[in-house]
């Protein structure tokens, strides 16, 4: 197969990520499911647009590239809820790492390598690119819940010390958007829509 | 309103963009319509994975951007569809000017005047970052429609020729992509699928 035949079979098969549902809802679409597509969009454009928030220098095209593709072992792994159980997590975590080897193999070695890497440094979130990142990851439906009457959350009857630990990235990557979380949190408390 | 309010409204309405549907559909999920944030995903993704075939240096930062924020103004104009007439396309055209100046309008000044500037050149395809972006917003389409036997082509029953008008900016920014594309709309056509 060509480069290029082998980065084709890649668009085709990552057509996958726009069946992948999340717990989010689309409010302006009768409320219907979020995909994994539709969401990598939607953080990705927010991670443009915030990212002069950010504490450390970031490399904005790294971040992009991050989060882009963020999502695309989903495919095969499926998403499993944020506060899912640890042992979910766990499981999780193995079927994500198969789900990368299988779907970045797809591209010509170079793209396979660089994206693996880019996927697997957003995973550990440990460099400042990928703390941004996750940031934008974990904001995003903070935003949309909070703009649907608690969504998800209420739903599942999650708690603010829960919302507080996703978004703890935050903190120390864009304390003003992690200060803008803490008074989210606060506000759902008071609306009920968090425990 | 502060900067971080004034970004959070314009985040808050961007999931719009969720529920603007396209003609051309996703064959992994049940042959429903695409919708246009997770068409701008998709293509975004492709604009980083495909960027070596531009012809001409481009910078794919600004072209990230682009495509993130190209099909926002759908929101207020809706998709017309690639193949609708000339006057709809000359009234789409107004809207769509419209449509930016509300909708970036939300954003802090700065990056309201960048984006409706980004959108601009998009829309006029002028320079060489734009007809790439063009590029990989037309390329698209053909692969998915190539994947789902002629999909909107044929439910609309386009021609050859007119794919390749559509697809004609690849001509010269990615020379490599284009004889792609000639080559699938002549299996197009051999198939049924394109006129």
């Amino acid at each position: 197969m060509t480069d290029l035949q082998q980065q084709l079979a890649f668009i085709i098969e990552i057509d996958k990520l726009k069946a992948v549902y999340r717990q989010t809802t689309v409010k302006e679409d009768n409320d219907r499911y979020e995909n994994s597509a539709e969401h990598s969009w939607h953080i990705t454009l927010i991670a443009q647009l915030l990212k002069d928030y950010a504490e450390q220098p970031i490399d904005i095209t790294r971040v992009v590239k991050m989060l882009l593709i963020h999502d695309i072992i989903e495919i095969d792994a499926g998403d499993l809820f944020a506060f899912a159980e640890t042992k979910d997590h766990q499981q999780q975590a193995l079927k994500e790492e198969q789900a990368a080897q299988r779907l970045f193999g797809l591209l010509p070695e170079a793209q396979h390598q660089e994206y693996k890497s880019l996927w697997f440094e957003f995973e550990q979130a440990e460099t400042d690119d990928a703390q941004f990142a996750k940031g934008m990851d974990r904001i995003l439906p903070l935003v949309q819940n909070m703009n649907n009457q608690g969504g998800s959350w209420a739903k599942h009857k999650i708690s603010q010390a829960q919302v507080l630990a996703r978004n703890s990235y935050l903190e120390k990557s864009a304390p003003k958007l992690w200060q803008y979380v803490v008074e989210q949190t606060e506000l759902a408390v008071a609306n009920g829509w968090l425990k």
